[in-house]
């Protein structure tokens, strides 16, 4: 890992997704978010092991940081966990459906009780999937509470890609909502964002090993140094951060 | 694991998928496809190391089978080998298409000369994707002439769910092309098939960490024991084989 993180700003990491997906890169969704979300999966296992607690709460937004999440719980279940899925506002498009159907398959337990906080202290560890690099304010309901809790601290948070509520270059709000947001761990997902620079959190993993040299180099990013068979690195929490 | 491996024949191996992929089961192929090709990547990482020898060439037929050794040549890439592909019979529906050019993105070479075995002579270890458990006789050209060569011992050859030209119950017919082909090493996919008693390898892999118990229960599997984050499991080779 060089001494500097290349992040992506939102144009810039939308963009990349396109080209992932376009007629020449030749991905679909489908194998971007399975990708996605058993790295998320793994950053669970290397931050918050087995051991410390098998009950994952999942907090899943509308998109597609949401999707990551619903691929996650199913990986997460075949590792040992038990996860509990809290998505309150599906989205009816096939691959969401799909995953759901996934679950319920696996009888993974679905919670969408409006009290957000009962949910978080029947868990060990909650799941930040609601937003990703492409949110624009304001949060709506019931996401709001969702934020406010794990703001609160009541459980460890890991957040996939960018913590829910922060702007993908500033970082937290700099009032209301959100403001004191800062997740235990985090899971930057194919780049690192510009707001990781206030990201004040213990461990910070990268995941996306299908990044090839060329689209790296069109972004000016490095490829993390994965280790062995791991979908994921980790990244120091104080590395310098630049912005592409 | 159970000390009886059992083993599901083709017509329960396709209800299978087709359960998985059915409007209840919610699975596109896509993604039983990469979690399919991740873990012949996996198999190949614990059976020949990237310190064995890095260039592996993944013989790919025209149907699944290929697909799984078309999704596996790109993770092999992101472990730090180097893939050749041959894949003389290129199928044009998106998903091969777009697995295609995902290789092509990271400059793979594909190599479809008609003399597989100088190919062959080119790369450490071979890996068997032509055809699967829904394999009918005969084998068209040119993949006769690369059973010949896998046949021939010239390189070690990994077979992805079950050796090609093997029937799926009776394994390698009496006399002719294959009857005397045995691969080194082999990756189930899912679950064993009832040939592999006549598979006389050294190691024998399972792959498929995302059958759920239901599933399971419903064809008579077992789930394997999985450990730490690996999408496979090893089976001892001389463990009971029972068709289901």
């Amino acid at each position: 890992m060089p001494a500097v993180l290349k992040t992506l700003g939102a144009k810039a990491a939308a963009d990349l997704d396109k080209d992932l997906m376009s007629d020449e890169g030749g991905y679909s969704i489908d194998q971007l978010m399975e990708l996605a979300g058993l790295s998320v999966s793994q950053a669970i296992y290397k931050a918050h092991p087995p051991n410390s607690g098998k009950r994952i709460l999942l907090a899943c937004g509308p998109g597609n940081n949401g999707g990551d999440g619903l691929v996650a719980a199913r990986h997460l279940y075949h590792l040992g966990y038990e996860p509990i899925v809290y998505y309150p506002r599906p989205v009816h498009k096939p691959i969401y459906d799909g995953l759901v159907k996934q679950l319920h398959g696996l009888h993974i337990k679905f919670d969408d009780r409006e009290n957000f906080k009962a949910i978080a202290q029947d868990s060990d560890l909650i799941v930040d999937a609601l937003f990703g690099f492409s949110f624009q304010p304001p949060v709506r309901e019931p996401f709001d509470k969702a934020i406010e809790v794990m703001q609160s601290g009541v459980k460890p948070v890991l957040a996939v890609d960018t913590p829910s509520s922060w702007h993908v270059d500033d970082g937290p709000q700099d009032e209301g909502l959100g403001s004191k947001y800062q997740p235990d761990y985090l899971i930057s997902l194919t780049a690192a964002k510009p707001n990781v620079k206030h990201y004040k959190g213990k461990r910070h993993f990268i995941g996306g090993r299908f990044l090839g040299k060329d689209v790296a180099d069109k972004y000016g990013l490095s490829i993390p140094d994965y280790q062995g068979l791991d979908q994921i690195a980790e990244v120091p929490v104080d590395i310098k951060v630049e912005k592409l």
